[in-house]
């Protein structure tokens, strides 16, 4: 084992560790530059966003520093896979208290560099600070989309259907996992989920594959009945789910199959990076064909009902009992 | 005097403060999607930059909070005037401790708004967090530039003339004000001084007025010499500064008046965000148009020299001595 390395100054941080990350995009000045400067194809529009992580907020201290690093990346995609964009560079911030370890740093850009790869992005700029506090990280992610035809949270209409990909749940039993609170499961589903939770696997091909075809989208980072919540305030129009019909993983059916409790937090819980989204119910075979394109499977779990009184979203049991679903979002830890 | 209010949840934060920075941007959404989306003119690039300020690191934590808002704001517009960009908004990140107070939060978010609107820009998106750690801030600026006019810090050439922006020095002296170590001297100066270290004004018209003239540019956040050495560290050249051309305000020139060591501390010091810049020497007459222009003083400070084992940036005092700056930046408090 070797002993900690105490972290560089902030100049040799970036030219040993972030700077390769911008090798390969001229614009980017290998971050020597005031800023990025970034050829956008005619005819399309600039998509951005942001996210932030804070140690003891977004991730647990004892989370291994390349999984951060990739998920960091990997929730702001999430993002532009809602919108249906196509990233092409995303800026960085660092705020690192004095005692990182630089094994820390190294481990950390190590999963960057290997998201970005596997995304075909690198680093545009960024700013690299120190804190008395946690280690603070905030990624800004750019995207393009052709003109005008970025799926939005504001164009669900009564009767389109409710549709989700892949499964729902794993995100917050993968945190228990890691927290412990999965004792006595199988180890291959406790060790499923919290890879699940680590490495969120953003959506892009599927976004893409929606594109005129979904008639609103969200990815599922607060929680299922929250984002398709923000889908139905943005529209005007209230949900329903029928909860049975929500996919779940093979793991999250096991360790929730005495725990109808744990099964309904977990629905609810967030950290998914699913897509929810809607279309009209003449559309479901072009949203299947897109599922099939994208290689990633996609349910239809519920409908869009028209607002007047009603509660945004309703969570309809298997025994037909309706319950509003609230607009709680999923706590951070 | 009302009580502190503590601060609002992470959504009612944003609802509250900060969407209505983006009211006026189609593509922000409200704030309420998951991404903006921002047309761009055809044959246009994109600039993008970032900077952070963490409480106790960047700022005092004692500073009035509209000048942190306004202050953010205008040291990323300097990274893009540095560049000749066209700001067009931001996305920005905040960390908020527990305790912060609402009232703080309103009065930030009013000296953003003053900024915005005086640079014509809307806020596109954000995330906004809970830290145990202390007040951190990450604002990411997006301008366009026609293609392949911008400035950078790469093409300065032995034989060109460096240039520097209004004055040098009143950002250092500016913070000693605030710090009450310049007791004793004229309260104009100081409060001159200290206003010119909480609004700093970005140089966007010179940046503007300078593409096609100038050879390389950066801002003066680091600090003048630092600065000058990066564009030289880029352009693979060396520079010669003359002290005594080095452009004082009249604040900073008597409040250094006795003191050559606080001067020379001031002159090297940086966060002033004036434009450090080259040109070749048969444009110096296109360099003063452009200054006269934007409405800005422009003063010759040195020249640009062949690299080959010189250092960096050497500054020549009024009796010939040569000083090596050496590479040292203006560290934070």
């Amino acid at each position: 084992m070797t002993g900690k390395r105490p972290r560089p100054g902030e100049f040799e941080l970036i030219a040993r560790y972030l700077a390769p990350l911008a090798a390969g995009t001229p614009g980017a000045f290998d971050l020597k530059d005031d800023a990025a400067v970034v050829d956008l194809p005619g005819g399309r529009q600039l998509v951005v966003t942001v996210d932030a992580m804070v140690a003891g907020v977004h991730f647990l201290p004892d989370d291994p520093p390349a999984g951060i690093g990739a998920k960091l990346l990997a929730v702001n995609l999430s993002d532009l896979a809602a919108m249906g964009a196509e990233p092409f560079g995303y800026v960085l911030t660092t705020a690192w208290p004095e005692d990182t370890d630089e094994d820390w740093i190294a481990a950390f850009v190590g999963g960057l560099r290997e998201s970005q790869d596997r995304y075909g992005l690198h680093l545009l700029g960024g700013d690299t600070v120190g804190t008395p506090g946690p280690l603070s990280l905030s990624l800004t992610a750019l995207g393009t989309i052709e003109q005008g035809r970025a799926l939005t949270r504001g164009g669900a209409r009564p009767g389109d259907r409710v549709f989700v990909s892949g499964t729902v749940g794993d995100g917050v039993l993968g945190l228990q996992a890691l927290r412990g609170e999965l004792a006595g499961e199988a180890k291959g589903h406790v060790d499923a989920l919290a890879r699940r939770y680590r490495q969120p696997e953003p959506r892009l091909a599927l976004g893409r594959a929606l594109l005129g075809i979904a008639s609103a989208a969200c990815d599922v980072s607060d929680g299922l009945f929250a984002d398709l919540g923000h889908i139905c305030e943005t529209s005007g129009v209230a949900a329903t789910v029928e909860a049975a019909k929500v996919p779940l993983s093979e793991a999250a059916r096991a360790v929730t199959a005495d725990d109808p409790e744990r099964r309904e937090c977990a629905i609810a819980g967030g950290d998914d990076y699913e897509l929810v989204f809607t279309a009209a119910p003449d559309r479901t075979g072009e949203v299947r064909a897109a599922a099939g394109r994208a290689g990633v499977a996609v349910t239809e779990i519920g409908a869009i009902e028209t607002a007047d009184g009603r509660p945004r979203v309703v969570a309809i049991a298997a025994d037909g009992r309706r319950q509003d679903t609230g607009q709680r979002g999923w706590q951070h830890f």
